[in-house]
């Protein structure tokens, strides 16, 4: 990996066992000889799924895989494959055979059927992957399966990630301890340079295949889809999630049981601490930010804005520059396209208000915004004066690091 | 003006006057002592106008004041009042008392009521402008009122341009020459760092109001609607047209008149012709790049994947690394959110096929390819494989040029 980004955590969480979940991780040689770029997993029967994925017109072939698995596998599943290396996206129909490749000699090791296996790529597009290196590796892999390593798990799906990312809470169902375990890759939306967001969530609890894609939507919605590095989408973004069932609770009926309300706020939790690194991993990141609207006509609208400021060059350039900047976040604000009251519109950077009714705090306190802005931790929040919908989405800034990045030369 | 851009024109053209067209510019002390800033320009009585304004939740006050007018005046002026060095926006009652106080000095020397005044302001926001400098200054404008020094006006309406923009076109209508002149400024759509673009227009021709503000609609969602720089969109964007009237030819009754036909094209012409002088010195520009979209479900489909792909921060870093990178042009047709069919898609770069069908072209020539990358000139075509839809779209690359220009402190 490369020169580990400034905002990394000091170390990967320590994650326990799943019940119902054994995976290994090995070196199939995709693109490079010898580093580990394929994650193998088996899961109990009656293993339930579900699965979030890309909004691009121009899905990666595992994406349109998975999306048939979800249904003629009846929302349940037994193996996971993902590979790094390739994305094996816009390949056309030897990328559709590559997979099926994949799929079929995974569910021969798992002894199901191919509509019960998941598979995932990550790397380079455009080139169908090398199936029988994935093929030839895989029986290894089944060989070594464990229950522990999921840091050399979350390293096996990364490609420019500059640290491995991984998640953990304990919730209770019902008295019953249960754990929610997740790993992710991504460190910007970025389609050739192998810059997918990929999301795995594991747990033992008891959960129907409906509560819980009703359950992975939602939460997904306000993480994953809640932030942004550059406002472009990957061909293969995709978040799944596994639950053995392995717990000793009663099934959860709905997801608005009383009794799943931990589960829900700990899952939303790991989500969102997954998709926080990932933005701490963004390309060039130099600052987390989080922008916060208010006062809109919905809480689709509050995002729509929100996401206007995280993605506007110029707010990002700005607080690269350490600049509290409010006229840009003014601009980003208008041109969000939601309905916004000029004359009311107030703005709050690191919790000191600096626009207010359409004009300037007259004679606001630049110090604190200033030392604020310095940090490496900004908090952004808005208030449009119409309405009262509400959203937070997340972001970094953009930095020179950035264009190194994503300005080189492909080779 | 800081470094002329590299893609800047060899020279500002010769414009000759304009029948029924008088303006001056000065140096006011806006903002900096001794910098021309100021321009007011007076118009023959029967002057037709018409405008398009920002789409901005948050307009400036000028915007306000000029959309008030258009109504109010029925569609017809004598005096224009523009200032740089301060956009007037964001800045609540003062703004609105130091716009009210501009127009009426500048309807009391041109002799004619507020609303056939319009004014335009661009520069720093959330500062109130200094009004009384303003009005202080006309007067000394009205009395060196002329019709040739247009490189002077371009230059007075600057802000972080580093090269003055005009375009003219001599066009007939029924067998009479009229002229069709354009000044405009802007080179980021940008708000506090004074980068909002403003456009104006002057012909001779007899044009009635309505027919007026038709053309300079059509043209200007083909132009200036066109084109970006980062996706941001200022407080201020203004284009107005003026139609003076004097040129000996009958009457225009409607848009489509058969006579009028030579007009409406050099019109287009004017205005492409400036839209692109604006992204030639777009902010860090090294690159000038179209964008053409075919195959779309419509032409407002089209122009939304163009704009996708021209926005694509992925697109304009491999385009300013000289890259030919297909893949990342993949990925923002799939998030432009409009219909296209990934199996059908093709991708052409500076004449070269380079995709067809969903897949890369096996063995396509990367010489040329590479070779065009290097020029100044990018030409991305896409076919999306769904229908008819066309448009196309200009902006520039994004380079370390522009996080230095943005990214730096406000002061």
């Amino acid at each position: 990996m490369a020169k580990i980004s400034p905002l990394a955590p000091a170390s990967f969480p320590t994650i326990p066992p799943v019940a119902g979940v054994r995976f290994a991780s090995g070196a199939a040689g995709i693109r490079y000889p010898g580093r580990v770029d394929l994650f193998y997993a088996e899961f109990a029967e009656g293993t339930s799924v579900a699965g979030v994925f890309t909004r691009s017109s121009m899905p990666s072939v595992p994406v349109d895989f998975c999306r048939t698995a979800l249904t003629a596998g009846s929302g349940h599943a037994r193996a996971l494959v993902v590979n790094s290396g390739n994305a094996n996206a816009f390949t056309g129909k030897a990328g559709i055979a590559a997979a099926r490749a994949t799929v079929q000699s995974a569910a021969k090791l798992a002894g199901t059927d191919i509509n019960h296996v998941y598979v995932s790529s990550t790397g380079v597009i455009g080139e169908p992957p090398p199936a029988e290196r994935i093929t030839a590796a895989l029986p290894t892999l089944k060989a070594t399966l464990g229950n522990s390593d999921w840091e050399a798990a979350a390293r096996a799906i990364s490609t420019t990630d500059t640290f491995p990312k991984g998640s953990v809470r304990i919730a209770k169902i019902g008295g019953v301890p249960v754990t929610i375990a997740g790993i992710c890759k991504g460190s910007g939306m970025i389609a050739p340079n192998m810059g997918t967001m990929l999301g795995y969530i594991f747990t033992d609890a008891k959960i129907p295949p409906a509560v819980l894609q009703n359950l992975l939507s939602r939460s997904t919605e306000k993480s994953f889809n809640s932030i942004t590095v550059d406002s472009d989408a990957s061909t293969s973004d995709t978040v799944l999630a596994f639950a053995t069932g392995q717990a000793e609770h009663q099934w959860v009926a709905a997801a608005g049981d009383a009794h799943f309300r931990d589960f829900r706020k700990k899952f939303d939790e790991v989500l969102l601490d997954l998709a926080h690194q990932i933005i701490k991993d963004g390309e060039g990141a130099s600052k987390f930010v989080s922008v916060t609207v208010t006062g809109a006509a919905g809480s689709g609208a509050a995002k729509k804005i929100a996401l206007a400021i995280a993605n506007s060059p110029l707010v990002k350039t700005a607080i690269a520059g350490e600049d509290a900047n409010w006229g840009r976040i003014v601009m980003a604000v208008g041109k969000g396209g939601e309905k916004a009251d000029r004359d009311k519109l107030a703005i709050v950077i690191g919790g000191v208000k600096v626009a207010a009714d359409g004009e300037v705090v007259p004679g606001y306190d630049e110090a604190p915004v200033a030392a604020h802005m310095k940090g490496s931790d900004i908090v952004i929040e808005v208030d449009v004066g119409v309405g009262s919908g509400k959203a937070t989405v997340w972001t970094c800034d953009l930095t020179h690091e950035y264009i190194n990045i994503n300005g080189d030369y492909r080779s």
